[in-house]
């Protein structure tokens, strides 16, 4: 753990979340925003809940260059800019972790319903564009932001990990298992993302009958370490 | 529950499954099948597990009328076919529960990947073809069938319920949770099928890799009895 996670799209909800869970646990992490001030500005709020964090706050393209494995946690809405931007700064053996999800908000509809992506998914659509050599997975979908956000709020879910190959999503569930109470299941190849995003639409409808954050776990899962 | 529950493919994994719990808790059961001998076959099965099972055998247009809320578990190949041959028999003020998951299994594909149906989802391919006055909700998609089947399994998982109608999910869910173990869920209106009903690959996907029999649990939702 001890290089840096750099977060793209850090300073929104779900972004900034990690970053403080990780900062936490000692974890050092690299907020990336479009604009630096805000990167900082996010920085600094993860130091006041976490004053020994290793946290610093930098413009998208240099916070990405800071480890090797990158968070995506952009909209859908900006996701394809982000990637294109990203094109540009990824090297071959970095690890992409997207956790995009195409709502239909994007778009102005509904919360709880999404869009079709050509490719299949946001990860797919992510998968395509990401450089050469820079493998894709998904994760981190089901896990409410307000929850992961709030320091004082225990977790007990599962993050359903896609990716092509097992170590891939090996080392992206390390870093989430890293974060007390979330379990990194494997899912599948990325095409599983297919479903697994649209497990956010779902959670925001039961959301929105319970006024709850509600999360996902699997039963039948031994406790064991299965990624070892 | 004084009145019985019609399992349109109750002789399938899942129906009979669903047969036998309820029989071991007292509910009446009729499993319909296409073929009268093999339903009886069935419930012969059933009694087998719960001597003291009210539990018969009948083709399925019949066993459709036997009860209020009619539960259709047959596969995607056959849904079609059986809602046809329904029509003619159910009346307003019955209720469709229709458990029918679009797996490419279907036509010889993955059963990790599904079919695009042209409604959005075999639920509401259902609620289409349902006669008119006949709501359907759908359920029990992620329930595994070998392990509700087993009579010696415990279960602790929920069962995402979608329909348009609180009062028709709550009807279903009454029934669901007559099953020791099993939680039934508000996942939103009908539409929401289209996402709860690719939860079933979903899970056959962490099957293959876990070897085991997963089903799911929402966190961040209390044990009130919220069909009240």
């Amino acid at each position: 753990m001890a290089e840096p996670i750099p977060i793209i799209g850090g300073t929104g909800a779900l972004g900034w979340a990690l970053a403080m869970r990780w900062a936490r646990v000692g974890q050092a992490v690299v907020i990336g925003s479009r604009d630096p001030g805000r990167a900082e500005e996010a920085a600094g709020r993860v130091r006041e809940v976490a004053p020994e964090a290793q946290v610093e706050g930098l413009v998208n393209a240099e916070a990405a260059r800071r480890g090797p494995v990158v968070f995506l946690t952009v909209p859908f809405r900006n996701q394809s800019e982000n990637l294109t931007n990203l094109r540009e700064v990824l090297e071959p053996g970095q690890l992409l972790v997207d956790c995009t999800v195409p709502l239909a908000a994007a778009v102005s509809g509904r919360a709880t319903r999404s869009l079709g992506v050509w490719q299949g998914s946001a990860a797919q659509q992510a998968q395509e564009m990401a450089p050469e050599g820079v493998p894709v997975v998904s994760a981190l979908h089901t896990v409410s932001a307000p929850v992961l956000g709030d320091p004082e709020a225990e977790l007990a879910e599962d993050v359903l990990v896609c990716g092509d190959r097992r170590a891939d999503k090996a080392r992206a569930a390390r870093l989430i298992e890293a974060i007390p109470g979330l379990r990194a299941v494997n899912a599948g190849p990325l095409e599983m993302s297919r479903i697994v995003e649209q497990l956010t639409p779902l959670l925001i409808s039961v959301n929105i009958r319970y006024k709850t954050h509600a999360g996902v776990r699997l039963t039948g899962i031994g406790e064991a370490d299965h990624w070892a």
